[in-house]
């Protein structure tokens, strides 16, 4: 193996941006060593979905090897990086030093408490496989309690389930839950009276779906409303402490179910690079990606901050992820062939938010589509981007049961 | 509701036995509680396959309350019996008191490490899907350990698995295990050397599955050694230290890996319970499967101790359990009708092991087949007796899947 002079690229983290990334530079003359602390991708966009026990985790998830089982160039470690060297152009992992001749930096977000240390300990999160299962044992444990549980106040606080964030996270997840309450839980807890269980959104801010254009997000609004979710906007949380939710305005909401969906910040690593960073712990990057002092390592995904071209930073999404996994391996080879490397400029592919069975709103070219329409779009275009032949039957097959049946078939508690 | 007049049936355990009670009795006039500390059945037989990434936890476990949905004479709960009072005849189950006219007791059984410490520490054992998952998370990390380590002892010794007990679980895990490395590791880890991986399974008797007929116990020793597991009869273990097995001889082995299957005994509730208790901690009951002292309390599956009509005592089996299980809810209808419970006797279904892919033992009406048609009834029986509608299409994809593709499609690692 000639490896002196075969570029070596090492791509930290394993999720949209780092997928691309790898699979752009499935040809090209170069060495790729694939890092991530998980054996598997994520499909992040559906995680709630495992949360809610509407899919499995082997259904949104990958490992890692299979994916790339026939791209010859590339390794694949599982580790955690614990330094970066940029200047002598090395990382470590798993107690090993590897040198890089590029780095790529795609180790994505996690989520923001904003030092809510409170949070941090009571809160339920959406970031990761082990989080999702852990939500999911939370809410399938509240109706088994509640089902034995005596009195009316404690059942009514078992049965209330409070998300925090109107993002697109929160507003799926406050969808689904409310839904397999109202055709599933009914259905399972036949003696217990779910009149008594409420699904509450709070959001700071004065709409649903912020970044939305104003139609669809007032097709959110009354489609999440018409399935009894408790939509309080404005409001913000003041404090949980595992039994009861204090507003800003002193109001209390007696529960032991808080999900957190209203922040994210760029990966732990992040802040160990010594690099400027910008809101949300992002790392600042030049148009083409790179780190301005050190244009062998590029930035991508959700950890990277790069203003549009409308002047707003680009937003955390799978798509943005994915459009510079491919600009970054595009401009890596340019590198490696002596060519300046190009800026990056993202393609809006449209905006998609499903409300629930049925519902759901979407722009896509310049059209805004709201509820059936909306919703047959969103589950093709979700299943059509699942990676991995088997998942997709198995996700389609899962939903098109659901769908005919409106049962949820994943419902294990599986550890407290 | 009549309440008073209508006798109450409670169930401890949704095993096997439990769910045949239950089921049993699904049109007497009875009100029953059916109680279980996990919220799913799971279909035990089938758990080495979750440990060897071969299927997902909910494929092989189907929530109580789901299979329960249509009969109107059950409620289900969750929880953990905390104490029984035959005198006075109630149970407390998550800190209420709840009476009962007849108790079924099929709790069943839990590993038996026979005391030893280290083993309960550091031992991987195959008992519910919490094990079967940690089991698996295990021998997925350790290929991915030994991928990145230089020094050839340390990763020989991460490549090799011990599994200890030489009876249908051992055997299936054993047999399993070294198809996923031969079939699936060699493609996930093309640049690891597997003929450093080696399965080693410690039997301290003269021959495996040692209740079988002579023929299947050759034919499934054959088996297993052409699919290169070292097998190693009349070998004690005698300590297990999380880096070595030691062996009675005072010979070791390398490893990090001890799976243990070599024992079983009656669950934790049934040592509380004051009654008589045989081997293995299991409740001796009379031939209608009563408490001696108390027969409106029924022990069954394999926390209830009864002597077969050769002389032995019925084995720790599905079969059984399901058989007694038919029979408690038959003898509890005589009670209530005022006739005397009917004597149990067990009936021999045939017996069947699996060595792997292509690969089982079987033994059905007296004849005894093994390799590739003992290997299709084993998958047609197995399929057909797992419970649910949806599941069984699932596993039947799967096993479709990895028969042509030779793949496992669970390998995710979810928690160290």
């Amino acid at each position: 193996m000639n490896t002196n002079k075969t570029p070596h690229i090492v791509i930290i983290g394993a999720g949209f941006a780092g997928l691309e990334t790898a699979r752009g530079l499935a040809n090209a003359p170069v060495r790729i060593t694939l890092i991530d602390r998980n054996n598997h991708h994520l499909f992040q966009p559906l995680l709630y979905q495992v949360a809610i026990a509407g899919l499995l985790p082997s259904q949104i998830a990958q490992p890692v090897r299979t994916i790339f089982r026939k791209q010859k160039n590339l390794t694949f470690q599982m580790g955690e990086v614990t330094a970066v060297d940029f200047d002598e152009k090395f990382i470590k992992l798993n107690g090993s030093v590897i040198a890089f001749d590029y780095l790529v930096i795609s180790a994505g977000a996690r989520t923001n408490f904003f030092g809510f240390d409170a949070l941090e300990k009571y809160g339920l999160q959406l970031k990761d496989i082990d989080t999702a299962v852990q939500t999911r044992n939370h809410l399938l444990s509240m109706f088994e309690q509640a089902s034995h549980e005596g009195d009316a106040e404690k059942r009514k606080a078992m049965l209330t389930f409070v998300i925090v964030g109107g993002g697109p996270t929160g507003v799926e997840t406050a969808g689904a839950l409310s839904e397999l309450i109202t055709h599933v839980m009914r259905k399972d807890f036949p003696r217990l009276d779910l009149k008594d269980a409420q699904v509450i959104l709070l959001e700071a801010g004065p709409s649903l779906i912020a970044a939305y254009p104003d139609e669809l997000r007032e097709a959110t609004f009354k489609l999440l409303r018409n399935k009894k979710v408790d939509i309080r906007l404005n409001t913000n949380m003041q404090d949980f402490n595992g039994q009861r939710v204090t507003l800003g305005d002193g109001a209390t909401i007696e529960t032991q179910t808080l999900i957190w969906t209203a922040g994210a910040k760029a990966a732990e690593i992040i802040d160990s690079l010594g690099v400027e960073q910008a809101s949300m712990g992002r790392v600042r990057v030049t148009p083409s990606l790179q780190l301005p002092q050190f244009p062998d390592a590029f930035v991508i995904g959700d950890a990277a901050f790069l203003v549009n071209g409308n002047g707003q930073p680009l937003p955390m999404l799978s798509t943005v992820a994915i459009q510079q996994g491919k600009a970054a391996a595009k401009n890596i080879r340019r590198l490696i062939e002596g060519n300046e490397p190009l800026p990056f400029h993202y393609k809006d592919p449209g905006l998609l938010a499903t409300v629930g069975r049925n519902a759901a709103v979407a722009r896509i070219f310049g059209i805004s589509f709201s509820g059936f329409i909306a919703w047959v779009i969103w589950v093709f275009l979700h299943i059509y981007r699942i990676v991995g032949f088997r998942n997709r039957i198995l996700v389609m097959f899962n939903w098109a049961w659901d769908y005919f049946f409106y049962d949820n078939q994943v419902r294990l508690i599986t550890k407290e």
